[in-house]
């Protein structure tokens, strides 16, 4: 297993048993490691669930400011934010999953940080679709509720979406941005 | 405390504590009730787990049902069972995000019950949205993702929504019958 394997196998056991149900024994068996090459990779339990949690919305956020940080017109913006979104969902679903519904088990300093950092991920939304209203591609709406919506839609998946499922990431990308860009477009 | 604040206020320890960190001890003292008065309510956590999933899913497909079944149009029908929704969330909001969040807590006989029921919850919004795209009202979809879609932009909620917050049913309302109907409609 490679580091990315090791850390969605740690995930889909938080996600499967949940946090608190977990132990070190059964990530020792899920990633074969014991001992020191364990431990090389994560201090506790805690550790990889901040690290897990740290890895994913850092790569959403360095993802997402590439696409926000050009001089594309606010569509092209969404678009790739919503592209980003959905691959990034769907080779890492355990580790979002994680990411997105056990944050209440970090400590209260790692809940900070990753709470400053999802703000500062949602503001980029918001400020996408601000740019669209002012230009007249996007409807007047309520920009955070707006980015409430999108973001429901797409993380939503977490419940429904199985990586061994039958929808690939094309048809994903098809029936989401039909129905965010309709949702928000004028 | 009358019944239904008595679980909302059990949802609400089980939403911000964890279901496996709160006890019974916390339970007693959010509601103000010990001993035999806690026991006519709940026998223990996890029946009161129950109890709060139950009476969630059963509220929210009765309300449906009473949606669907009847001779309205696709496109009344939907709005009305996004109402019904948004109603229900944020009335009983504790209860909401317990039911679909820690329901993977429930014993594996309650679990059952549950899918079958949620399973059933989703296909007559799959049937709505089937009527409206044989009438010509809404545009041609996957129906399954867009039911997944429509429901995540609405249970998302569970993350952002606070019932103290700034915004009110109608305004919530208002933004999610514009995107979700903008979304779908030809």
């Amino acid at each position: 297993m490679d580091k990315h394997e090791i850390f969605e196998a740690i995930a889909k056991l938080f996600k499967e048993k949940g946090f608190y149900n977990t132990s070190i024994k059964d990530i020792s068996e899920s990633v074969g490691l014991k001992g020191g090459s364990l431990y090389y990779h994560i201090t506790s339990k805690e550790d990889a669930l901040f690290k897990i949690c740290k890895d994913a919305i850092d790569t959403h956020l360095t993802n997402l400011e590439k696409a926000v940080n050009t001089d594309d017109d606010p569509k092209t913006k969404l678009i790739k934010v919503i592209e980003n979104h959905i691959d990034y969902f769907t080779t890492n679903f355990y580790k979002t999953s994680v990411f997105l519904i056990e944050t209440k088990a970090l400590g209260v300093e790692y809940q900070k940080q990753y709470i400053k950092k999802r703000d500062r991920f949602e503001s980029h939304i918001r400020q996408v679709l601000r740019e669209g209203i002012k230009e007249g591609i996007f409807r007047n709406g309520d920009v955070k509720l707006m980015t409430f919506a999108i973001l429901g839609m797409l993380n939503w998946m977490v419940i429904w979406y199985r990586p061994e499922g039958k929808w690939g990431t094309k048809k994903l990308k098809h029936e989401f941005m039909e129905m965010i860009l309709s949702g928000i477009e004028k």
